[in-house]
């Protein structure tokens, strides 16, 4: 049997067994891990060639992402991000101004959200590797696990973008009729102010990392309850996106990654945020009264 | 410039001065970074082919390396160790039993440090990569640049075993006259009880994971003083295989990295550790009474 053959989702069942915790300590399975009474960690690795690509990235931008990605765990649970750290796998024949470009965008995602850089750990590599870690402190975490069935499912923005933005780059497409696509790619923003704010009447939370469907399937799993979609907000450069080359809008906006917004669920009616659907107990996802199976990106899946 | 031309102290230079933290947080520099009043923070990235070979180590032995690497760092400060994540990048097509093989190696390490996996990352990746983070404890870290002229110099265990024992792998020399060596390659062990007993008395520490010269020279160069060695301890492996193969056994205990002993400061005579040298106020590092320059393992040097 070889680790494709289980898959990512496979090998993180595999090691929740293997490595459970007991008492409130959080571990494996949610956006971060929680050491009570208020200690939030949370990691996350990028790979030149399996995340992204240095044909269509600056420097900048790879170091943006990665420290977004990070601080956008951070703010699916609602924590207040304190600190962040690198470890940097690198060619040593590359320039230093390109070691430094990256380090200009760690420090710009990091200044945003009013976090310092504290440490890491520099290596040398053939391929680029960025692998971030993120301390952030809450009392209550907000867990993918708090759903119940009649909550309100919440959308803080739109999905779909920064997978657009990378066909967009990858296809040569003109990049001014794809500003936001473009900008959502390279520069993604983590919501961690509106994480911080909405722990109030959320019951569950998770960041679009993976795909609107994978991730809500992800918190359907932990809340032991299904997930009925029924609208779904489509950002115009999506539907310019399938009018140019045909790529179905609602599949990337469904399906697309790495967006960093935030779904939430609630009891409460809010205006501010697209209601996308409730949960239901019935299991599995829904999506305008047909069942679907989530696709969104996996690791070691063939 | 290139990278190799800067090497990796001259980027943690460059990291330190665009990073300055204040007040007593401690950041890039130290075996840990400090949150106040208590939280200690370090993380190790190992990758395939440049900290370990595959022909030589099993998954096992990777597994409980790149966790060892961390624990060490929070023994280094005498922080109790807290947690530990693990991302980890790995090719699909690997059997799944190297996978968890890994993580067999893993938890053996953190179950004798009494320290839980909370955490980590999966990605897949061509070359094996483990990039460890490790959150502790302490209340009063010991820093590296915490040494003073006059005081002793001491060192918990051998150092250069674990360089012999890669030599001994790599020539396919006979196993069993190289126990200690190649136990110390594979499976080596942190001292984490022991790094929070000399709390007490340490002025300054640091582990030996780039080689005794290197770690000395980097707590002399934070403590702003110099290092006089008079005495250094050789296991009889060493001088076997000196005498074997024309390696000096001086040159691997004096440069030999990944040892996970600990160096440390104090006024105090102690008994029980080898005192081998003292701190003294002309910069510098001095072995026998010859000043010599530093080697060990640095990133990215030509």
């Amino acid at each position: 049997m070889k680790i494709e053959d289980i898959g990512e989702f496979g090998l993180i069942e595999y090691l929740k067994r293997k490595f459970s915790l007991s008492g409130k300590w959080i571990g494996i399975g949610d956006d971060c891990c929680f050491i009570p009474p208020d200690i939030v960690l949370t990691s996350d690795m990028m790979v030149e060639g399996v995340h992204f690509d240095l044909k269509y990235l600056t420097p900048e931008d790879v170091g943006c992402r990665a420290t977004t990605a990070c601080l956008s765990d951070l703010a699916a649970v609602g924590a207040r991000p304190v600190g962040f750290m690198l470890s940097l796998g690198i060619k040593p024949d590359l320039d230093y101004s390109f070691f430094k470009a990256i380090f200009n965008g760690v420090a710009g995602a990091l200044q945003e959200a009013g976090v310092r850089l504290l440490g890491g750990d520099l290596s040398r590599s053939s391929k680029l590797i960025l692998s971030g870690f993120a301390i952030g402190r809450t009392r209550r975490p907000v867990l993918r696990s708090g759903a119940s069935p009649g909550d309100y499912i919440y959308l803080t923005g739109y999905t779909g973008l920064a997978e657009a933005g990378r066909i967009v780059l990858k296809r040569g497409v003109s990049l001014k009729r794809y500003r936001e696509s473009v900008k959502r790619h390279r520069r993604p923003y983590p919501q961690v102010k509106l994480g911080q704010k909405l722990k109030r009447v959320a019951s569950s939370m998770i960041d679009v990392s993976d795909g609107l469907l994978l991730d809500l399937s992800h918190l359907a799993e932990e809340s032991q309850v299904g997930i009925s979609i029924h609208h779904l907000p489509i950002h115009p450069e999506l539907i310019r996106l399938e009018q140019e080359f045909g790529i179905r809008a609602e599949t990337l906006a469904l399906s697309g990654g790495e967006d960093f917004e935030l779904i939430f669920t609630s009891k409460k009616r809010l205006r501010k945020f697209w209601r996308i659907g409730e949960v239901i107990s019935e299991e599995g996802i829904w999506f305008q009264g047909r069942r679907i199976r989530p696709r969104g990106y996996e690791h070691f899946r063939r």
